[in-house]
């Protein structure tokens, strides 16, 4: 069990569901979705496959936690970071910051929630998807806000905020605690590269 | 067999070994390294599990080959998109258009190609990291010129660099081909972004 995993499943109880989020993290980055087994995560969380039954129905219901909470936290993210009377590209700095720098401190969780949404039943991952919309949204409106107020120059909105985001999330991809620089260091640079994405003209 | 995967192996032979990483590049991608088996790779590729050993001892060797294809394909892109006498500018919007339309051209075997690292040998993956290292060395050389000749403002040119190739590499995790963005779109947009991103002024 990794200390990283810990923080984002904190609110998920009782503490054996919880345990078993964290196993099933932990065996999705390792071994992936499909080579993964329920004796496996039970295992993990050191408990029997017949306890694991009585939290999670299915593999694929640890899965959808699993994403569930990871995208409802950048959704949360996403609100905290652009709420507030800010300048546009305050709040954009700031979101990117934070996103980023999840991503870095979080980047097991953000594997598994990135790399394994095909394995989600339909119904599930159209929750999913609506969660994505919403964090979409949320960053969109920050570039139109500042293209309004005339503090950006951007062309194509739709098309750099998600650009914003991929780059954040791929902070999971190559992020490894040795890498040469922290989650915050990373969060520091990348709302610099957003606000340039956003053709803001710094001083 | 789809036709996305089809010309980056095109210079593999014999005829069945690269039908055999066509067909390990398309069960990874479905169902992940560790969930596939050598008898799943040789029967989409029409062939026994007999024949398949033949041309790969390993299951792990098919990953390296696939992996190995890929990255010097990267490098490839890389030195021809910025080989030549034009300004970093122009070299750098050049790489950046080639690499973000590969990623999304060839988006299933860019998913294994990048998610699947940890499955390779300790040997195998240094082999890789050093042709990523070649990736990346190209693509801040090309910063640096920018940067020497004036056309660019970056202070972090290494983390640029990354970042860079990172929101390229990312492109192979969100793209779908009945995308909003045909490739083509997506290299051009993208090819703006680190214009900016590298501090360029445009016009």
């Amino acid at each position: 069990m990794t200390a990283e995993t810990d923080e984002s499943f904190g609110d998920v109880t009782p503490d054996a569901a919880r345990r078993l989020l964290l196993g099933a993290v932990e065996a999705f980055a390792e071994r992936g979705f499909h080579a993964t087994t329920t004796r496996d995560i039970a295992g993990r969380a050191g408990m029997s496959p017949a306890a694991l039954y009585i939290h999670y129905k299915t593999k694929e219901e640890l899965l959808f936690q699993i994403s569930r909470v990871g995208h409802e936290r950048s959704v949360h993210l996403m609100e905290e970071a652009t709420a507030g009377d800010g300048s546009a590209a305050e709040r954009l700095a700031h979101a990117v910051r934070s996103f980023a720098r999840w991503h870095a401190e979080h980047h097991t969780t953000g594997r598994v929630v990135q790399y394994e949404l095909a394995a989600l039943s339909e119904q599930h991952y159209a929750q999913i998807v609506r969660l994505r919309r919403r964090t979409e949204d949320i960053l969109r409106g920050v570039l139109q806000d500042g293209v309004a107020s005339g503090e950006f120059a951007v062309g194509d909105i739709r098309g750099t905020a998600l650009a914003v985001l991929s780059l954040c999330v791929d902070v999971a991809r190559w992020f490894r605690p040795d890498s040469r620089r922290t989650p915050d260091e990373i969060g520091v640079l990348y709302a610099d590269l957003a606000l340039r994405m956003a053709g803001h003209r710094a001083g």
